[in-house]
């Protein structure tokens, strides 16, 4: 693996599955993989989970980390060529993503949709320049319209969880107070497409993601209708698309709540996190939930990719 | 040790103390302790002396060390059951403690006093709620109340400065501009009594601490009469805990001077810093004190604590 | 080597350049030399190259390293000695530099120049009290007026490059929005000084830096002029030294183009970084120059500093 920004990335989805779900098992396997190896994580927005298990994942393979918080411990980064910089960006990402590579041996970075310019995030601007002047492998910690890392652990929980070969997975909308990025959501499509699973797509009208991601899933409007017999409820909001960046409802009908989840096939919730209880989904709904099992599986996730990426498979 | 959140949890003080002691004369003697185990440090406050000494103290083990600015890093926490979370908070504490303690081996959290809720405050919500969810040890680096870490150096640095079997020791309260916890205060006094020592506790009318804290304690309401004869003096500000959070009074004649500890039994100054110079006590009282001596106690008193939790005496 | 804050704390400047090489060709020579070792460094200003390159160079040691962003993590420093404390700044320097090197064997800190007050700044107040209260050896990451770290990675880059015994060294102004220090500048001055070079500096009036960098200097005011003949042109934005932070002008013509290399001897163009595109030099001018092979350099400079010091040569 050259560059870890996307399922385009990988070659073999089951084997990469079984190799995180490996190292869950045994997590010092490969102790020495990384060593004398540096990863850098570069963060121009915030973050838990992915801050702490990649962090942890390079770790167990005996890899130095450093971290950056672009923005608040440095300056702006300017993405546009040709720009007169007597404005707020201090430094153009071709220096900067050079000179970074120049100190690690793989470059994490998490980057983020503006939600002002669908082209400029769909065109993932932002990762696209910092991977085109960076010298070494790069590993998205999520970016405009993608979030690999989270995919790959959902896969990862539904390989451990699913009772049948093929499981119904059902990824819904779901309210939330403020206008979030189609990442997540884009990304599970991705990665589901390639799962033997039978895929279907919930969500108000107007809140079609892009056509890139749907082609080919079965979108079905009415939530009830959706989760009949599911086996897995996928649950994440995200702002509009079409009306790009915009929130167009928070319908608290949307909700998944104990009722709802009545109607599956005794379904697993699933949700990246942060999740906002009792507006996303209820209480009880997250206390029953894989969740916090979902977020374990993202430190084997990251060492999957980290160890194919060090061992150049 | 299961956690460190107070003295509650120290089975053998004396025995800590002489532990920290043993690092500090070869701070490299357990150097695989800690191998393969990482701490992750929680801030949600600011920190100098905790967020150095608990890291170097972390790899003098062969620990791995994440280090993670909450609210900067990344979002505000929920603390709240059954909240309708459509506000200011992205995550409830619920997951987040459950996914960061799937990422480290002991977690360290600092919390903080909000100065407004006695009862919150108190009950220690934040750090309560954040342990009952973590799944590994918790090592408290300040709560709202108590500062464990910082007493245990103190009691450290006193058995190497005493020159009775049972010293006289003041902790005194000293102005300052701002409104400050009782954490260290209440700490001090909790590890105090349990020191073979006479315990004296002096401050204006207004700024008595909690009863469960002074029970006991001699208190004398003027500093003069208070310092005499004593061998230690342990300066700190903190505001009223009965009319909570607030400065009842700024007044100068309560900053700790030279002719102060004159009245001393060639008293030691003691000061857990961060000190305001000529606000908490005069230049020549500080520089002569062991406020420097005390900080670096820090570094061991951690290292005990953790080798205690690693080797899960 | 004891501290390393100027040329002054160099013995062998083409020995410590021959250190940084070897390093470059072989990173991991001395793995173990900082084992057991710990570099602290603290941030009171934003840093990319700086604080990736010397982490990068300490784990090529064998070195711990603890990052801490002075203010963003803790809070602000007293600086000036007999204040009464009771304004903005809760630690003096006095406490906080000496509690940090007590956990820390190596500290390397950043200050900053506040541009308001020359003496303060000229004085190196905050780095040179910083010094006197550390108890561990010091390394500047950038000073005030002086920034040896950089200066050092240049001379290892001019010794790469140059292709004569005595190659014409130009450092011209260049402008830009903001009034900068200028410390990368005069650190230049007093390292190339120091190297059999031809050096010669060109600047707008006004912006004439303090003599104790320019002694022995030729200054020439027409840049087309100085660059004449140039093996290298060392290009970097200062504010006026004499009207002290002041931008004085910003006029574009001093900018380095395509034309204006064209009168060098093939020169190669410099800059510390971050650099402002076709504010301080064109696009064409910095994609063909070294600047991304200067940076580079950052990390063995950085290494030999940390070895010299560590094996306290």
């Amino acid at each position: 693996m050259k560059n870890f920004l996307s399922i385009e990335d990988v070659t073999d989805l089951k084997g990469l599955v079984n190799e995180a779900l490996a190292f869950k098992h045994a997590p010092f396997s490969q102790p020495d993989l990384g060593n004398n190896k540096t990863l850098g994580l570069i963060f121009m927005n915030p973050s838990l989970r992915t801050r702490l298990s990649t962090q942890q994942a390079a770790y167990q393979l005996g890899m130095q980390v450093i971290v950056m918080n672009m923005n608040q411990d440095s300056w702006q980064l300017e993405f546009q060529d040709g720009t007169v910089m007597d404005g707020g960006t201090a430094e153009h990402v071709k220096e900067a993503a050079a000179v970074i590579s120049q100190y690690c041996d793989v470059i994490g970075i998490r980057t983020f949709a503006g939600l002002q310019d669908v082209t400029a995030d769909y065109q993932e601007t932002v990762l696209n320049k910092f991977v085109a002047h960076a010298q070494v492998p790069v590993i998205s910690l999520e970016s405009a319209t993608l979030h690999p890392l989270q995919s790959l652990a959902d896969m990862v929980t539904i390989q451990e969880h699913q009772k049948s070969h093929k499981p119904k997975v059902v990824l819904t909308w779901a309210p939330h107070p403020r206008a979030l990025p189609q990442a997540v959501a884009n990304s599970f499509l991705q990665w589901a497409k390639q799962w033997d699973c039978e895929l279907v797509l919930t969500h108000p009208p107007g809140y079609e993601l892009a056509p890139e991601f749907t082609n080919g899933v079965e979108v079905i409007h009415q939530q009830d209708l959706a989760l009949q017999d599911a086996d897995f409820v996928y649950t994440k909001n995200w702002s509009s698309y079409q009306s790009y960046g915009q929130v167009l409802t928070k319908d608290p009908s949307w909700m998944i709540t104990s009722e709802k989840m009545s109607l599956t096939n005794q379904g697993k919730f699933m949700h990246c996190l942060p999740l906002r209880r009792n507006v996303v989904a209820s209480d009880e709904v997250v206390d029953q939930s894989l969740v916090v099992k979902q977020a374990h599986n993202r430190l084997f996730a990251a060492q999957a990719v980290l160890a194919q990426i060090l061992n150049n498979e």
